[in-house]
């Protein structure tokens, strides 16, 4: 089969692998339905990160069950379904308390950017949806997989909901998406901070009620003019650097909560600030699989609509355009279709 | 009047100071019935914080009213009062959210061993008891004013309740009055760490169920140990270094909670552990104003006696003994009779 390799920064390559195979009477194949790169895929094809050596690349996946393992009991071959990018049991007291991608059986699903998949611990980390989706959801479907439920976790950390002035740092598909769930949950305003147009406009779209294109130090006056001096109540925080994370705790209110859902890079939070802060501090990796019933639900009632981050669709076979185009903010998020 | 001065690191001196007056009309001045020497005061004593030139020291009160300014309402002459170490007006939007320690009017109170003391919008900071106490209640009085408050605070902020382990990092008056909170707060089991067999045996008192000698990775690994491998559900941080919010951090389980009190030194949070660690964070300088009623109530009542941190009653003009004892850790908290 084909699939994305990394074989050194900037060097995404289109190649034949193995087709993946049943190893675990607990795994799953998928033949995947399409694929896409994530903002966390250009660290370390910006050489900001360490990958291993031919590295498959991408996490995030929908498709069609090909072959189950036999301890699988809740999905079966033919059927559609979605999937975190950690596998979790589904079943230990960690993701009974909501945490599945801290599962104590938790494991890494990679080289999703191919034409199939094994994803292990089937039952705890695959959701069908209800039947096989029409076309132009599988692009919805697929951000549950990730940037959607990675932005609805940073809204739920931030404790976005009716009454609450929620800001948003960052404007890549999970700062967007963080905007969409904030707007689900209920959010009373929604700041989002970007200053690339069609970013704000699709912000907007998803329901921020005001745009701030200042950052830094001017960005948290800008976002302090708009609540009476306070602060926001909520603050999702979707870069994962250390002016991003200090932006999204100097932004928040004092007793506010701030969700940080971005992959930290180099960050060190001063302790003396985030004392005197008097924030709430709740982020990490999502538990995407918590999510998953609701956020499926939503996508397949046509209540949401998150498959418009994907602003450029290309051919598996094109997938270093696709990382190209997000690297150089040409695209928000590319889609690849196997 | 007479008051404690730091004039230098390691010199405590009581002098003749000006007997505090009414400035703005809505201060009270307090006649101190017991005043006491805090963790936070030995920083400066040991030279680690700034302090300004013949520093006033003490933020711990309770006492009588002797006047109050032109507009105070709620607390009259004559009336035994116990306030915060910052004042607030409790009426501004951070204050009703119950974060009065960053009220928009907050002010620091400061010089409070002594024998008379200004207190700064005496309306929304200072709670009158029911009566004139017992005198034996004056010390359990006391702790409400800080400790016992910062305490609760670190409580509440690690989520201590029914069907929660709670563990507490410092085995200061803060921390065993976190074990005292957490009792109160219905947690089911109480990790208190400590080395030091007094104070393992008041926070036994105070409703520990077990103790930990060990610190560091040692003390994260008992933690787990006896938490099925999974980190407590509530850690109290009551040290303020970077070993002990490391410490909490690491012994907190995904999803868990981590209440940090401890006034930070020197501390700088790595971004990347925290975004894995899955905890929930928040704390601060305790909002004690909003914790006043209810602690006073208890305390009234007789159903907690926090004034067991107790464990040293000196007359204020020996005020220089008690900062030597708690520095050498030779007394838990020392309280000073004006």
């Amino acid at each position: 089969m084909r699939g994305a390799i990394l074989h050194a920064p900037g060097d995404i390559r289109v190649e034949d692998r193995d087709r993946p195979t049943i190893i675990e009477p607990t795994d799953a194949i998928l033949r995947l339905s399409a694929a896409c790169v994530c903002g966390s895929d250009l660290w370390p094809y910006r050489g900001q990160d360490d990958y291993g050596p031919e590295a498959a690349m991408g996490h995030e996946y929908v498709g069609i069950v090909e072959e189950v393992g036999g301890a699988v009991i809740t999905v079966q071959p033919g059927q559609f379904v979605v999937g975190s990018f950690f596998a979790s049991d589904n079943t230990c007291e960690i993701c009974r308390a909501g945490y599945q991608s801290s599962c104590i059986h938790r494991q890494g699903v990679g080289g999703a950017q191919a034409e199939y998949l094994r994803v292990p611990l089937a039952d705890g980390t695959l959701v069908a949806t209800p039947g096989l989706p029409d076309e132009d959801l599988i692009p919805s479907l697929l951000t549950a997989s990730d940037v959607l439920g990675t932005g609805w976790f940073g809204a739920v950390a931030a404790k976005a909901g009716p009454g609450r002035t929620v800001a948003v740092v960052g404007d890549g598909a999970v700062g967007l998406l963080g905007v969409l769930s904030a707007k689900q949950l209920g959010a009373e305003r929604i700041i989002a901070m970007s200053r690339h147009e069609p970013r704000q406009n699709l912000a907007l779209e998803f329901g921020a009620t005001d745009v701030v294109a200042e950052r830094g130090d001017e960005g948290v006056a800008r976002i302090k003019e708009l609540t009476d001096g306070l602060g926001a109540h909520s603050v999702i925080e979707a870069v994962g650097t250390q002016e991003s994370m200090m932006q999204a705790i100097r932004a928040t209110r004092p007793g506010g909560h701030v969700g940080y859902v971005g992959v930290a890079h180099d960050v060190q939070l001063p302790g003396t600030d985030l004392f005197y802060s008097h924030v709430h501090l709740h982020g990490g990796p999502a538990p995407v699989r918590q999510y998953l019933p609701e956020l499926i639900d939503l996508i397949w009632s046509r209540k949401i609509n998150p498959g418009k981050v994907f602003d450029l669709e290309l051919p598996l076979e094109q997938a270093a355009e696709g990382y190209q185009a997000m690297d150089e903010r040409r695209a928000i998020k590319a889609l690849l279709r196997p």
